[in-house]
């Protein structure tokens, strides 16, 4: 049989092939990664920027070696540039030329890249976006004095030439962050700790949009508490300097920085199938199956480059997440390898430290997005401690539920607080996974003990709270 | 309308006080309390012993003050003594005498007692169960030198005579700890924060039997390091001494201790309903329908006195704790003033900490059980990271779940660990009041961030290596 060949080295790809070979070690599986780079964690690069995270290294899920321990065949700097589904092949360039690989099995584990549209200047050096391993070594490198070394940058596969070229500058002293997403929330943390004075813009009126207003209420009062000067309803035209970033303009004002990190989202790395019959959704994202395969059979998708079920609405969606893309990638090996697993679904789980405070969200909060799913939607709000009140180091908690009115189904939540507020949420991500109404979450026979929860939990307050409204 | 009647003034009864005069304020409710303490925080009492809580009065939910507030006539010291059906009256015994009340409603909420069965010289002073306030008080006010005011302990209606007995005497250095459930492993914390000597005799061959074997073998490890002597598989048959406590006789041998704290569990209070139509389980509590409601028409119980459906099995059983008393309170309550609301289930779920280590449980986790019950109990334990693995302030954590092998029905679970462990078990507990597989706990789209958790949280790893066994 031909190998099973992946497209894409990171968490989707290398979770796929490591799975398949494992349920079938004879077969071969063959990763194509058109980087250096393979399976390491966008998630933790701001706090190797804020020097939480000691190395580079210290970010890699597995490093190439690993790889091919686990006999795997995976060929770095090797870009697919053509699919073609009728022949069953991929054109590969690679350092040696061209290649075509024929395939038994395909996945599209292409991922995602950091959009910078349409913000004119992104050019210059010192704008970054955090979207690769080799940003963050830089951005660490610009934040280092000239004079002391750069820790945690002497990775073999790292670009040097960049990381030596920002180490020889003198460190910024103020940053603009474009874009109040998880990106921008992490990075003036990040930029905090090196003492920065920091411009935050955010196009829309309030940070972390999909967190609900509640949430970026809080988030925008602990930025500015910790001195990030924060620019809502602001959006940022140009980044602008003489081949160095100098300045941003922003709603016709222009800001002196030395730094510009943009965050503004992200979109599917795609292209490749723009002439294949593989279905892209109106996301740009491939469309799949219950189990990752997409419309033409023996083409599969996960990770980032692809929609899911959304378990609330049933529909295809496109939340680009971590846990997803393993969880995708996983199951897909499986199934290639003749153990057919699902690939789940996604609620659009996401939890975000905005310096000390935890935030979580869940499902479907904004009322227009569950009245278009044909949801009549009911929010409620609520702020309760964390433990029980008499008990040191509790919080405040503030939890919203969203439910339909109809139904009683819970469609969404979110939570924020100090004190183990954001890993709350997976009782609410549960509860929707489940499809249970409020009602039944209210009854829900959780934990209480004094150093853990009040008696009622917040998350149970907010339900009982909601469950009075219907 | 005969007014609604509740027996016990604690969190059942004064929830469901609360609710029925929140939903129907023209009625008349009464409430009586044999003793003198109301709606008070029975699991902050080790925690006020310790010394982390600064005084009683902080465990109050409600004062009596404010329970007549709410328009609840309440009556402290009022004992009820025979419950009439036929008549539908109560016969109470006050500092006034005897009088008979009739009910339009009863409620029967009178809670649980510590037993002490069948250990010989309970009576000696200084033996204590931590079940009372006023024992909460006596154990404070014994662990403070003579020299020293006891702190937190003057309150209106404690014992002040027991008090001052305890505050003239000499504090204990050694103490003897009967019993390893939460009151022992919680009141081991306690007497360590004062130094004393601490012996635990437990009976079974482990700590929290509940909580299963692999939490049970972390906690003996924590509690060996913080210097607590560990005797498992130990009776104790006698506190000793002449008047007051000198020595615990257990397995023979004779060890000198001082003070002496027995939690080996708890029996309901259903004494009052002996000669009566209602009818109580094999647990000695209460039998009730999803109403909360007796097989006596009008007649309900709610809190440690009765037993409730057990989510898992779907059959009545006996786990007397907080939340499920304030929410079948609170749910009989709302049943009486005419607006039904089902009492809930429960899925025995319990958390407790144990010095550092947090410990959470819920469902079925014993074999036996699971076995009894028509299931054939499959369980996997893994020990994962709380945190990506490159985020400071994680740690291990264990999880055991427990799935039915056929259906693939998660059964149970629990969980331990120094890192946000605990509240964990609320994402398990939810899966089982939503009856879900192992599989479909394992596609749960939870909450991955590096600060909050790894990509495959604690709980998904665990569903992932049960899922592989089935």
């Amino acid at each position: 049989m031909d190998p099973f060949v992946v497209i894409g080295g990171d968490a989707a790809g290398l979770s796929a092939a490591s799975k398949a070979k494992r349920e079938q070690p004879e077969r071969d599986v063959v990763v194509f990664e058109r980087g250096t780079w393979v399976s390491y964690a966008h998630c933790g690069m701001p706090y190797y920027v804020k020097g939480e995270v000691d190395s580079l290294a210290d970010l890699l899920s597995l490093t190439p070696a690993e790889v091919r321990e686990r006999d795997i065949d995976l060929r770095r700097e090797h870009e697919v540039v053509d699919v073609d589904t009728d022949r069953g092949t991929v054109t590969v360039e690679g350092p040696e030329g061209s290649l075509e690989q024929p395939y038994g099995h395909l996945l599209v584990a292409t991922g995602a890249h950091a959009t910078t549209d349409p913000i004119e200047g992104f050019d210059l050096s010192g704008s970054f976006t955090m979207h690769s391993m080799d940003a963050a070594a830089a951005v660490r490198a610009f934040l280092t004095p000239p004079d002391e070394p750069v820790r945690g940058a002497d990775i073999e596969y790292v670009d040097a030439e960049r990381v030596a070229a920002f180490a020889g500058r003198e460190p910024p002293e103020t940053a603009a962050i474009v874009g109040g997403g998880y990106v921008g929330v992490e990075m003036a943390e990040a930029f905090a700790a090196h003492g920065l004075d920091i411009h935050l813009f955010q196009r829309p009126d309030r940070l972390l949009p999909p967190f609900g207003e509640d949430v970026a209420e809080v988030v925008a009062d602990e930025l500015r508490e910790e001195g990030v000067e924060l620019h809502l309803s602001t959006e940022v035209a140009a980044i602008e300097g003489d081949g160095e970033v100098e300045a941003v303009r922003a709603n016709g004002t222009t800001h002196d920085v030395d730094i510009a990190v943009v965050g503004i989202g992200v979109r599917p790395n795609t292209n490749l199938l723009t002439d294949t019959p593989v279905e892209c959704g109106t996301s740009g994202a491939v469309v799949v199956d219950e189990f990752g395969e997409t419309t033409v059979e023996g083409v599969y998708a996960a990770g980032d480059c692809s929609e899911s079920r959304h378990v609330v609405t049933g529909e295809s969606d496109w939340v680009p997440l971590g846990l997803t893309a393993n969880r995708e990638g996983r199951a897909v090996g499986a199934t290639v390898a003749g153990a057919p697993m699902p690939v789940g679904g996604i609620a659009g789980t996401a939890v975000v430290k905005a310096f000390e405070q935890g935030c979580g969200r869940t499902g479907i909060l904004d009322h227009e997005r569950a009245r278009d799913e044909g949801f009549e939607p009911v929010s409620e709000t609520i702020t309760a401690g964390s433990r029980s009140g008499y008990y040191p180091g509790g919080a405040e908690t503030t939890v919203t539920l969203c439910a339909d009115r109809e139904s009683g189904r819970l469609l969404g939540g979110s939570l924020v607080g100090t004190d183990r507020a954001a890993i709350r949420i997976d009782t609410v991500a549960t509860a929707l996974e489940a499809g249970m109404t409020v009602g039944e979450l209210e009854r829900s026979d959780l934990a209480y003990a004094p150093p853990f929860s009040p008696v009622w939990d917040p998350v149970l307050v907010a339900a009982k709270v909601l469950s009075g409204e219907l």
